[in-house]
């Protein structure tokens, strides 16, 4: 049963006050709700400025600095985008395509002491993990930062919710926004993520789009219940498509709709193109099957390979931000050569 | 069956005279014919000179810049070529093992969208693809350079083609050469794409030894019946080995013959050895099964070692060439921070 | 059958004064008794200082060398270890991490020609193969210096003894020391390759703790005998726990023992924590399974976490004396561009 993976915290007087996981420096990144919107602004603003550093060329300040890419479960696309914003640092890198194939671990060995050994050789620690609780586990007995590059089958990806968000930050106000959410929504860690990040800003309206036996778990509306958030359940696109700023298509696979034509009904083509806001936004986290077609890509509205290129500043930014952290505290088990 | 990625070019006045692909520059590498004599003599240069590059311990220009291999099914020697020509020229390199089995892609994502992903954050790709038009999908929509590092069962691997021919241009002038190609040269990607570029030259002769139902495909034949090559089918090599200045062997997979007799009459051993001139080139693009004897490794005709080593050369080479005219291009996509 | 991948020397004077496989150079590192003890003292004064390189954030004396992993077992945390090894002396790393799988060699090509084509672009070569030569193998062709890093299923993993010997040497004298090695010996290949080098020492004792059917094999017990060295063959945990230095635990697959009771027998818990000599050390190659309890982890005589990070300073040193040695030998085959 998708669950995130801590229990939601309390609610506070504010979403826009919530205070961050562990204080207001960033230590581990494993769900999206533990960044307050100060956070934010300081990603975005630090994102802002790895564009013209990438249009420089790069940079070369981390050249001394190791992340491992330690994915459990395959990932092309996240862990190239990973290694990519560590490159263009400066930093070096380390790589596990498959490291649940290729290790003994399948034999018995526990995360946790995979982490503790590869936290001896590195720097930072991006972790993909096929459990729900994968990330937390990792971040609790690491000694450098671990982020979350998707855990379990409806937990989180924090960072994809995070460049999504800047994409949207890039083009428009984030308070006030209505924001359609469509597709296979109780298993879309990219939608759940998203949701959390969108409930900590002001008067944005949500519309969770899709068939009603794949519709928003509990966990999530209860959460923006506690925070005073708003958001209609909604089963037709064609209700929602006219009013909303921004349109975030997700993967809906053909064996969880119960007909080929309900499957249709969730997709965008040129059909509900015409229908949208003249500048509405049109984003999809990738990969897409039909519920996206490729005649929507020539629009200006799709902001979908625009969101990939932002993963790599977006990226760029936490690293420095975690990096920076790291620094300050000393690397205390490095020093420790007793 | 085994199709040139485009369409042959229409007869032009001389083979030495081909315009290139796209204009006397370089965008990408997607098939050998594509290659100009002036644009073969010009990557020759640069790869001599990239042999000093490297005994001096390699270059750092390339600092900051990517390149990303992108292999959907496995190549571990071509691709640690790849690499190791990147990081001797500086660079940093993205890296997939066997993109195949792990990526959503086999859910159904197009290489399509990959490539644009992958090449947001890229400089260039280097792509290894099992279906025959691949390497000329991937460039159509890449916004930096593409090279086919072998692409479909019949298709090209021109970077092998073009190593194998400096290999000899290292040796030997181009013009006037008599070549054999011996092997299973229907489905030879390396065969096919080096005699394509063998073409390009004044008074070359080959000779295409096989057994008859493994011989070269009329698509090729057709292309050198255009350009006023010469060239003879063979099933013999004893009636050729005596008078070609080099032999180029090519795998034989032994449940491709019809007997193990006929197998071991295409093999190079000492016997063979005996009857060839002596300033003759033996190349094999390797891996050998039987069709190469291991007594042949100790003779100074034997190039396939020194192909090896060239392949890195020809590699950086290529390299610069493409990066330099993305360079020039202004890198727009890098720039467009809307 | 487990054996040495060379025949075992013949016994000199003195243990402390064999002399090294290939004179007081080190080109290979194959198996752990080529190692004398001037080469592991300089080894251990190195790695010593290689602490202080990381500590300062590392070197970047190595930047136009290349590492390469070739791995045709997956081994994520060794292979890592020297990845992270080669980065933190600046260098750069060319990375497979399941060759076997994803390789024509599985068609038959033989490892030899893999070597010397990757020996062609490579600075070093790191290697793990399934079979108890394949080191050795390598090493015999390679034009570059090889590192075995685990071979076989009773060969060798030498690099893993280096680290374990030198987590003891940073903590207590190593002559006269008493030793218990632990575990499922006859597959055991980093008990096999630690018995070797502790046998370099004056007075040490080791007690082989193990069911009699797991027990080390004749040929480290021969090597013993030969060399004078004190050891015993015991089979209960109990009878040696108490007097011993160093307590180097290794793991017991379930499916090896003949019921969970002789399993639980071997393990160290709490309880067996107890009975230690205060200052006595506990070492592990990891991964672990039953045979070392968590609750061990918090106990300040509990060193296998810190033999994982003495891997990264051992591998560092390591790769500097291999690759100076390779430099004045001036990088024959590098310069040879005829």
């Amino acid at each position: 049963m998708p669950q995130p993976t801590i229990a939601p915290r309390k609610p506070t007087q504010s979403p826009t006050l919530d205070s961050p996981l562990r204080g207001m420096t960033l230590k581990h990144v494993v769900e999206s709700q533990q960044f307050t919107v100060p956070l934010l602004m300081e990603l975005f603003e630090r994102s802002r400025g790895m564009e013209r550093v990438v249009a420089r060329g790069g940079s070369l300040d981390y050249q001394n600095r190791i992340m491992t890419t330690l994915f459990y479960a395959p990932s092309t696309r996240t862990r190239l985008s990973f290694e990519a914003a560590m490159h263009r640092l400066g930093g070096r890198v380390l790589s596990t395509e498959n490291a649940g194939a290729f290790s003994s671990e399948v034999e018995g060995e526990q995360l946790e002491d995979s982490i503790r050994i590869i936290g001896s050789y590195s720097d930072v620690i991006v972790v993909r993990h096929p459990e729900d609780c994968g990330a937390r586990r990792a971040a609790d007995v690491s000694p450098v930062p671990v982020i979350n590059a998707g855990d379990g089958n409806g937990g989180q990806h924090p960072t994809q919710a995070l460049l999504d968000l800047y994409t949207i930050y890039r083009q428009r106000p984030l308070d006030g926004l209505s924001v359609a959410i469509i597709g296979e929504l109780d298993k879309g860690r990219t939608a759940r993520s998203l949701a959390y990040l969108l409930a900590k800003f002001e008067r944005v309206k949500m519309f969770f789009v899709s068939p009603p036996h794949l519709q928003m778990k509990a966990d999530i509306l209860s959460y923006l219940d506690e925070h005073g958030v708003r958001y209609e359940l909604e089963s037709d696109i064609d209700r929602v498509i006219g009013e909303v700023d921004v349109v975030y298509q997700t993967r809906i696979r053909p064996e969880r709709v119960r007909d080929g034509k309900d499957l249709r009904s969730y997709a965008i083509d040129s059909t509900v193109l015409r229908r949208m806001k003249e500048d509405a936004l049109i984003l999809h986290p990738l990969p897409r099957t039909v519920e996206l077609d490729k005649s929507v890509d020539a629009d200006p509205r799709a902001m979908y390979f625009r969101q990939a290129r932002n993963g790599l500043y977006v990226r760029m930014a936490l690293l420095t931000m975690l990096l920076e952290q790291e620094q300050s505290a000393g690397n205390a088990w490095r020093l420790d050569t007793r």
